[in-house]
């Protein structure tokens, strides 16, 4: 047995040193979180007014795309607007565990003026929705949403030089009656408190006096749609905390709750390793959880779910629907796709500089865009012409050697080709290919070299609509933003194969760092990059450091850490507030 | 110098100290709250079912006489059914500090089933607001208030043997137009919320860029109507959370911000001693603070608001209102004074052991309730028959020293009055009263008998509508419930003067405890039983370290004392969340 072993062994036992270990952490964390607040606190910020010879960037968005762009941009050259209907940004990846009470909704957020006060960039915040973008006059047009407090309305016009449009996507309902009217969604916080609530208004009235047994048990029937990492952390930590809290409060009524999870494909977490997929379904048969893989939901009415499952349709009382699974399209989105015609489109289609198509100085990123890969097929004979130095005709192994690295940049499909078929020249790639004229050959004309590559396209991929891949593109996007003029002057990117010269900045790449799925009882599933998977009280414990880590500031450090704390030793708090 | 004083000026001059002090007083809090949670967690709770020939006890509200009313039940002899729309109790005097983003609105809350689960007392709970209270058919009629969320409507019909009235009042409009449409108020946790987003909201819209510097104004002008503890305490938080956080996030329109309390009473916080209200409204001066008295409102529209002061009637463009004036009449006790023929009174009318006037077996406690004392002046003749022992038509001094603590109880105005007037006996009484024909004897007829009481019912005084109030005829009403079979059989009460015997209770008598104003920077005024007045720093740890102490659990303590920590380092959240 390992000392690391024995270690963890220790805590099994001993259930309490968890809690001790807890309240220590906190305690440290307070008096780290101070020092940190004392230093940040000597810091004034030194704004000055807007120079009107700046380039203008309206930013429209504070979610992880638009704030890690906000928080990157270190280039005091430009004059920067943010708009967007929240003035705070959340920590997305903590919502489930808010809908049960664990954490407070304030802990996983940061004012959007709070991240930008301390930057040498000239950063504005708008509390406004945008409602159209007039790509032709570089405006957008935005009102302010606080009309429900203030009974007000009003419009705003803003030019721009370089739009950033990072407004994120909706719950798509598939247009599946019903479902935008009974079904609660898991995007915004606002959602997750209306879930808590809701959580706690079923048992609140499963418990009134004058019900049937019918009645209470489908009030307690909780139904979750999507099996995707959201919709398995929400029945995980709903399951935990029916388990841990509720039935100590509401003893009368703990038989008839019921959780179930409605997943349309063959497995729940099907973007995981298949070791992950069956330890989730396994714990959650073994926690009563009603796993239903191959279930279509056909409509959704006030009290009941129509569910198709094998052609065969059911219908399924239920209390509360969480609706889980794909995202949609905001309008203002759909209307700017009409405008520059990218019609029937779900998302922004963007190139590998998260450019969008057909438009100037417009960058979409998150998860309202997706990046439209360029085919090699499409630019087969620009880049055998580019290759081809000496205009022979044919490529030699050297010319296509010289060449071979830009290509991978501007085709990340081909760098992914030629590392699944262990690959490195081009020899390799014709003897690779079956065509029987090539093999043996050291030179190739465009056709052979056409036929050769002819199965790169396969390995195209979209990115996942990740927090991760937002908050990349966000980076990535502030960089060349930073570095504009520099790389303007000495182009960084790869070989323009249709045009001349070079691209100016590297094309975004998405570096994968792994994914968790917190599984419920302390158990959560990580996957990392190179298939490391790890399943269980060693991955929470990443879980917690990892999550804590990545949060904005000290503030919500301190308050998620003392918000686990509460839970660990008073529970989570159930009044419907 | 003291070593107190000493002590005070060290922290004084390093407030850094404070602030560690706080962190170490949270893990200190949480160890504590750690071990007391462990001990809770090894008591099971034994609740058997209902039993049938038990006198069913229906309490309506779970405000402070309600639960006070709960907590200090303790006779298993009783089925008790609690309704009320909120499952929790809040903490009410902590409420303004939540309007400011001091605490979280959880902090200072406890669900209801929390409180009453570990009793041996046979509780239920159910989330339902009461619409009708039928007295003669002794039957309550509830709705469950889920609605909003489940889309349902429920009625439950309730038997009573004894029902307890205790749901408090809304805050009164006085009928003035638009004051229900513009105004927030501050009796709910939700008004807390509500008014804390709206403050945000006002900031963030005075930000926008296309406001005119009047408008701007107009945006940031806080109004708070009411003088007293609330309205005082919200407009100090609300000082101190600009002046400390969010002018660093809102540097371009801190110029803008105004706050101005209107008072229709020559003076604040007129309730306190003068020294109090001297000092609050000199601190309010300094902190610019507009303090107008003697100001009434006569109208509020969505914009502005008219006063009128001393006779002139001037508009003022706001941009929020906090109405914390006066309390109401809910509509359900509405209905119910007509039935039982109250009409027209704010109250209910109860007698001094709390009971509903007319009614048998209903009582009325906190807010929705006041005490209808009984005149001296009413009940004369009685008396004088009563003390007459001998029947000879005069009353000697020792047959009146015999009932005097009979009538003090019965009637506390007689006791005060004494009190006043440094008497202690019938001939003190005698003395004191200018009737020349009592003078020098030592017994009285009817007739002088009166006319030496005629003044005592001026010193009658109707108790202040406050949560210790409240909270002290909870615990009464509780403890007569808990011994209601012994004092039938052994009445403990004062002699009932117009029929036979002794009465069962002792009348409820208030305990004045002392009371506070947070008058913000960190500076709070207390005052105490016997004219003890303190302003300043200490009295602000004192009302940390007594409002602490007296929340429901250590959960909501360490809660709170995080949130001050939090606040403390971190300063106040400005999320419009």
């Amino acid at each position: 047995m390992t000392l690391f072993q024995r270690f963890c062994r220790i805590f099994r036992v001993n259930p309490w040193l968890v809690r001790m270990l807890i309240v220590f952490t906190v305690s440290g964390g307070c008096v780290l979180a101070f020092s940190e607040a004392k230093q940040e606190n000597g810091m004034t910020s030194d704004s000055s007014e807007a120079d009107s010879k700046k380039k203008k960037v309206v930013v429209l968005g504070t979610g992880w795309a638009g704030i890690n762009f906000l928080k990157n941009l270190k280039n005091p050259s430009y004059d920067v607007q943010v708009i967007s209907p929240r003035n705070y940004f959340a920590f997305t990846p903590l919502l489930p565990s808010v809908t049960c009470g664990t954490l407070e909704p304030r802990s996983i957020i940061e004012p959007v003026r709070n991240i930008v006060r301390k930057k040498n960039v000239n950063i504005h915040y708008w509390e406004a929705e945008c409602f159209n973008i007039d790509a032709e006059n570089k405006k957008v047009y935005c009102r302010s949403n606080i009309a429900g407090n203030l009974n007000e309305k009003e419009e705003i016009d803003v030019d721009y030089d370089y739009l950033v449009i990072a407004i994120g996507a909706p719950a798509n309902t598939f247009n599946i009656p019903g479902v935008a009217e009974n079904c609660h969604f898991l995007k915004e916080l606002e959602d997750a408190q209306k879930i808590r609530r809701t959580v706690i208004d079923c048992f609140e009235r499963a418990s009134l006096p004058n019900l049937s047994d019918d009645e209470r048990k489908r009030i307690l029937h909780f139904v979750v749609v999507g099996g995707g990492p959201t919709g398995v952390e929400f029945s995980a930590g709903l399951h935990d905390y029916v388990k841990e809290d509720l039935v100590r409060l509401y003893p009368k009524v703990k038989e008839a709750v019921k959780i179930t999870l409605l997943e349309a494909t063959d497995h729940i977490l099907n973007m995981f390793d298949k070791r992950i997929t069956a330890y989730a379904e396994e714990k959650f048969q073994s926690d009563g959880i009603d796993v239903k893989t191959g279930a279509m939901v056909v409509k959704v009415s006030d009290k009941e779910i129509l569910v198709k499952n094998g052609g065969r349709i059911s219908t399924m009382p239920y209390g509360m629907v969480v609706w889980a699974t794909g995202i949609g399209t905001r309008p203002v989105i759909r209307d700017f796709m009409k405008q520059i015609g990218q019609d029937n489109r779900r998302a922004l289609a963007t190139d590998e500089w998260l450019r969008v198509e057909g438009c100037d100085g417009i960058y979409a990123l998150g998860d309202c865009a997706t990046i439209n890969q360029r085919r090699v097929m499409e630019d087969i004979s620009d880049i055998f012409r580019k290759a081809d130095k000496d205009n022979s005709g044919t490529l030699t192994v050297k010319e296509f050697q010289e060449v071979l690295d830009d290509i991978r940049e501007r085709y990340p499909q081909v760098a992914l080709y030629f590392k699944n078929k262990r690959m490195r020249t081009l020899v390799d790639l014709l003897n690779n290919s079956k065509g029987d004229a090539v093999k043996g050959s050291v030179e190739v004309n465009l056709e052979q070299f056409k036929s050769a590559l002819s199965q790169v396209d396969s390995q195209m991929k979209n990115l996942p609509a990740t927090a991760q891949v937002a908050a990349q593109q966000g980076s990535y996007l502030a960089d060349c933003f930073n570095r504009m003029e520099k790389c303007e002057r000495n182009p960084e990117g790869p070989l323009r194969f249709r045009g001349e010269g070079r691209h100016r900045f590297h094309p975004f790449r998405y570096k994968y760092l792994g994914q968790f799925a917190a599984l419920g009882g302390e158990q959560t599933a990580a996957q990392f990059p190179g298939d490391w998977v790890s399943i269980g009280r060693i991955s929470q414990w990443l879980w917690y450091s990892l999550y804590t880590s990545k949060l904005e500031s000290w503030r919500s450090r301190a308050s998620v850490i003392s918000d686990w704390t509460r839970r660990f030793i008073f529970g989570r708090d159930s009044s419907c507030i």
